[in-house]
């Protein structure tokens, strides 16, 4: 049964990107931090077509995130820079160049129509009518694989607070940011996780947890 | 070298209690929930006079938060309930009966002052000068052991912005509290950590950090 997945790297006090988000700090001050852990990753970086990076005890967790995912859906602020309002004649193409490194349909949720966007293998649509008309049409797309919700995270707290999402992975850095994008505002004691593991990578912790119906 | 350190059970978004603290629940609404882990270890219990428990993967990071603890500093709304003002003609004595756990010199932080309270092997000290004279007083009561920090958020979040923490062990409990006492309220980005270990228990994750300087 296809699942619908979250995970995301934050900070210890609770942040998946830092205050003041802008076009030169996508991730706001102090957000580049968190994914440290990450990007010196043998794994992370060939997925990013990158050479080079070592193997540790995060490597299996990066693996399996990366693992049989059909599609992603995110907000406009994870696809561009914080500016809304209507695209425009020049519109933006993602921050990721002409080869994203997606490799699979990404569905964008926006409140402004656009025509989908071809860059190499990802096909980039944008979504007008809601969180669960996106999981839908990512659903479809995926087929038997999961349905990655990739931020930021207004997007991820919706799907959790509409019970929407099947497994949460937190990779927990040890980094405070003081301010900027809280994971899980909004979501409330509603919300019923069971924990499924917690691994010690380094200068990272991974707490995957299981949604309860 | 004797050191101040900091441990507690903290809800996935990031609470030591939740909202709505009172007489009847000085844990807010769903606190309780984030102490089922340790309330059912055997360790735990046995610190606290009671019998029966469990062992798990948990017991040794229980046993090391008991161990080598000299004195313990806490804040009035940890001792008592959430009423302030003046102590009154007949003063709250603690949640904790005659007997109290601690069998060890405990500072509470106040703004009203009060003579020391006996009872049993613990005697608690009324400090209101201050977090740094509460930690002088507490030194030196530990002499070559530990201080630790007992909570509430605010008063781990004043020693933690101080820089006067050395370790912090998080209890991350896979429950959402949705409001409440938000641990590393006001801390900040200059507080830089270091990962000492990752550990999961049942129910619970462990993670340890060391404070820079």
């Amino acid at each position: 049964m296809s699942k619908v997945r979250v995970h995301i790297s934050a900070s210890l006090d609770g942040y998946v990107a830092g205050p003041n988000q802008s076009q030169e700090e996508p991730l706001g001050e102090g957000g580049e931090g968190l994914h440290d852990w990450v990007t010196r990753l043998k794994a992370w970086r060939e997925a990013a077509g990158m050479e080079g990076g070592e193997e540790n005890d995060s490597t299996p967790v990066v693996e399996e995130s990366h693992a049989n995912v059909g599609a992603e859906i995110m907000g406009r602020g994870k696809f561009g820079p914080a500016t809304r309002g209507p695209w425009g004649d020049d519109p933006w193409r993602g921050w990721w160049g002409e080869e994203p490194p997606f490799h699979k349909p990404v569905f964008v949720l926006t409140t402004h129509a656009r025509e989908p966007l071809i860059l190499a293998d990802t096909t980039f649509t944008f979504v007008t009518d809601g969180i669960e008309a996106a999981l839908d049409q990512a659903r479809e797309a995926a087929g038997e694989k999961d349905v990655f919700i990739g931020g930021g995270a207004d997007v991820i707290n919706q799907y959790l607070a509409a019970g929407l999402v099947d497994e949460l992975e937190l990779h927990v850095v040890p980094i405070l940011l003081g301010g900027g994008a809280r994971l899980f505002d909004g979501v409330g004691p509603d919300l019923k996780l069971e924990e499924i593991r917690a691994i010690e990578g380094p200068g990272v912790a991974h707490l995957k947890y299981r949604v309860l119906r």
